[in-house]
């Protein structure tokens, strides 16, 4: 499709290619899938580059639903707008885009408010089809149906999103860095940035030093924390944490009869301000809730963890102790409004994004990405759609 | 005492009269005690009224520790210095104060916040002594320790509190309005007020309407809240709610097969912006986080449950909801700043208190108070030192 103008494609499906998951768990297989042409508040978009997040390896491995296949993954991306359906007046052709999975209707309560990033009108959920229509754009060559990820689907050269879903961006972005602020960089930053309002020198602990949760330690680093404390089972993850404003480590294999919030407090005296979870371990919730200072300390819940597993404190600790819980999804991030923010905070050098991708690989390459993150050998890997 | 000055008593033990709980759950016996002179930083108090809460009642029917008797209880109340100890500079004789249990040191980094309430250098506990020196200003006429409650006491003719237990008020306050700020009362319309922070045109739901409920109901009122939804069990409080703001009932008992949360769905299409669990169960902080608005609802925890009784929802649910949950211990109220403020708006005739006393007895009487309190019938009962 390379090269192609609007005036050839627009309007018309499109033949290109895709990395699809067949089976649970199964090698992604590049196939020729065709991409139908968007719908009314819809928009076709060419993906220049995508990275790969934990949500597209846990859809890919799950068993059952809300597992779906055939399926393309892919959910961390840049590209460009290659046409757009009725009813799109926000971006036009060659509009440099980030897709996002979390919605951002930009009408109802929620969107309109300041307060919150839970659109109503199209609320987020795991749906294997479009958004609004609840009906797919991909089909594979022999006209089956291929399911759509996360309302973006971006390991494919075109995908067709939501309006809703699309922030369009400063074009001079780096690709291979506007990708990262699609999902989980964003939401670490958005947690310190948004949830918990991080306050000029305050004391931060990330529970947990993946992807997110150093993210968590540059929005603290950014909003002038003073002092971050990373916890890991990894004692590698100091090095990788420094880089990005940690600067005291627990290694909580290392804790001997105490446990990490009683380090915690050893160290700072009266606990953390701000307590991030981000391995999604609801005993670590409690952990991190009691790691907080009194008074005021909030925790940030960031790790999904399964299911029905319960919180494992009283409401006797809630209670007498000024402590706030609450949940951040995607950062609390509005991503129309606030991913610009990002942008131009990146552009500024202020926001390190450089150091969390640690590999990128071409589009043919992609299963060594899946390869990379399950070894827990890369941050970020960025998956290029042309050399 | 009555007509003694302070020239002739400060420095002195006085004799005078107080109610004494001499073992669990047996009628309170007025008798002759001995107050001790006011130590550092103590102030001795001529308690003209005070009134009785569910905390007294606990405290009383207590079998185990930390019950201890006999004891002074009581820790709502107004009163007069009588005379002050060495470094007491905030308050002099015939000062107009009330006592609280919470202490306000003014030196400590929670009580120089405006963030926390939750003093560092007194912590907030149940001993049975004063806050600083950890011994009795009361003995019974045969030399017996009897002990402190809440650092107050206050079902006694005099008392010594710690000056950090003390805020000087507005002489003109009624006394019997002026008692009801030292605990309940202030504790609900804080919550309301403080640690929710209420907004103009915001839904409320409130989750038990006792003083307490009442209280959160009425601080909502005063913030401007459009709906105040109480829920109870007992359909009579629908009427008493409406005198403090309740717009809205819900007789949990009568909710057919649907839960209280859904109920508040229905009613308000979203859920409420805050909720405020008054009951204390860990179950009912449960549906008050459901009955929540997605998005920046906020869940208060006031009621205190066992200790141990665990919370009941998961850290899935708090990871997707942004919501927040958040103990509040005296309603988030500094005392020393914030009493004040509460006290002009009463006399503004903005707040309302009147309502809450349904009941005056005299000092004589002080067990009709606890049997209307454990009756159900009171929601304060304002006992009178003197006639
Ligand atoms: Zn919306
Ligand atoms: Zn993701
Ligand atoms: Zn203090
Ligand atoms: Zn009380």
């Amino acid at each position: 499709m390379d090269g192609k103008t609007s005036s050839k494609t627009a309007g018309k499906p499109i033949r290109c290619r895709a990395a699809i998951v067949r089976k649970a768990g199964e090698p992604l297989v590049i196939e020729e899938v065709i991409v139908a042409p968007p719908k009314s508040r819809e928009v076709r978009i060419k993906i220049i580059c995508t990275s790969l997040c934990h949500s597209d390896v846990t859809f890919w491995k799950l068993q059952h639903p809300p597992a779906i296949f055939p399926r393309i993954l892919g959910h961390e991306a840049m590209g460009v707008v290659e046409s757009v359906g009725e009813g799109v007046h926000e971006v036009v052709e060659g509009d440099t885009v980030i897709p996002i999975f979390l919605p951002d209707c930009g009408e109802c309560t929620d969107c309109l408010s300041a307060k919150s990033n839970l659109c109503s009108k199209l609320p987020f959920s795991v749906s294997p089809y479009m958004d609004r229509d609840k009906t797919s754009r991909f089909t594979d060559i022999n006209g089956e149906t291929l399911y759509h990820f996360l309302f973006v689907s971006s390991f494919s050269e075109y995908t067709v999103v939501d309006i809703a879903h699309v922030t369009k961006i400063d074009p001079q972005t780096p690709p291979n860095r506007a990708c990262l602020l699609s999902c989980g960089v964003t939401t670490g930053v958005g947690a310190a940035w948004k949830t918990a309002n991080v306050e000029v020198g305050t004391t931060v602990a990330i529970f947990g030093l993946g992807a997110i949760g150093l993210a968590v330690a540059e929005g603290a680093r950014l909003c002038g924390a003073k002092r971050i404390i990373g916890v890991d089972v990894n004692q590698d993850k100091f090095e990788i944490g420094k880089k990005f404003g940690v600067t005291d480590f627990i290694n909580s294999r290392d804790c001997g009869d105490k446990t990490v919030s009683e380090v915690i407090m050893e160290m700072t005296g009266e606990g953390a301000d701000y307590c991030f979870e981000c391995v999604g371990l609801s005993s670590l919730v409690h952990e991190a809730y009691a790691s907080c200072r009194k008074g005021w300390g909030k925790t940030v819940v960031l790790g999904v963890d399964q299911p029905g597993a319960k919180l494992t404190f009283s409401s006797f600790e809630v209670l007498h102790s000024g402590k706030s819980l609450v949940g951040s999804l995607f950062g609390g991030i509005k991503p129309k409004s606030d991913i610009p923010i990002l942008i131009k905070r990146y552009m500024d050098q202020e926001l390190q994004l450089d150091e969390f991708v640690t590999h990128e690989v071409d589009f043919e390459d992609i299963n060594k990405a899946f390869d990379l993150l399950l070894e827990g050998k890369s941050l970020r890997c960025v998956i290029w759609m042309k050399k």
